[in-house]
């Protein structure tokens, strides 16, 4: 798309310091990483966001990142590598690599709540009865 | 697995409120959520991380997790639907989907860094030869 900065990387009119190319999926460093390593792969044709993203692209997406993250955890030498999908940041669909620590002070994730008594039968009701 | 209990409530050896289920692919309410209507979605098989799910698997999950984010974002009323995987809490490969709300009080990610002047080239040159 005309003023996608993440198409823009991909066709190299903005420079970025590439992991990954191939037919469909590219991968780059984070500019602003949570961690050095951190990784963006995305699919190379505009897609707003995972939602939009047709099964066998968004497949290929995360079966490069899988691959991806094997290699960030070996060369950074990370405890783990977190996979993230946030959706209202850069309006082109892409996955977050993080190399974690577990020296490195941050969540893991979100604090959990919990259901009241009942409620998450409700919960699930109303879920079930969004499909279709 | 024998002592996974995700592969349990596979099984139906211990109750969970389930959101989806196929030939391959499991998901069910996070019993201690991040936000009402958290969903976890599974491979029926036991892979212990994701950097261990075979590439069809592994598809056929976030395929499942593309369709679930829409249905939860319609019937929660999320203004997003973020996809999360930590991969360091129950042994079996699990994708977090999230329903998020912008006045839920909670960060979107973890905070930015900044490369040094000439590291991010270093980070990549390590990464990509990590390949093979």
């Amino acid at each position: 798309m005309k003023d996608c900065v993440f198409c823009k990387i991909v066709k190299g009119e903005i420079s970025a310091e590439k992991i990954y190319d191939d037919k469909n999926v590219y991968a780059f460093l984070d500019m602003g990483p949570v961690n050095p390593g951190h990784t963006l792969v995305i699919p190379k044709e505009h897609y707003k966001i995972m939602a939009e993203t047709p099964d066998n692209i968004l497949a290929r997406v995360f079966v490069v990142a899988k691959k991806l993250m094997k290699v960030i955890k070996k060369t950074m030498k990370a405890d783990f590598v977190a996979v993230s999908v946030v959706g209202v940041d850069v309006p082109h669909f892409h996955v977050h690599l993080v190399p974690r620590y577990f020296n490195d002070g941050m969540a893991n994730f979100w604090p959990h709540k919990k259901y009241r008594d009942g409620e998450i039968e409700k919960v699930g009701e109303k879920i079930r009865k969004g499909f279709g």
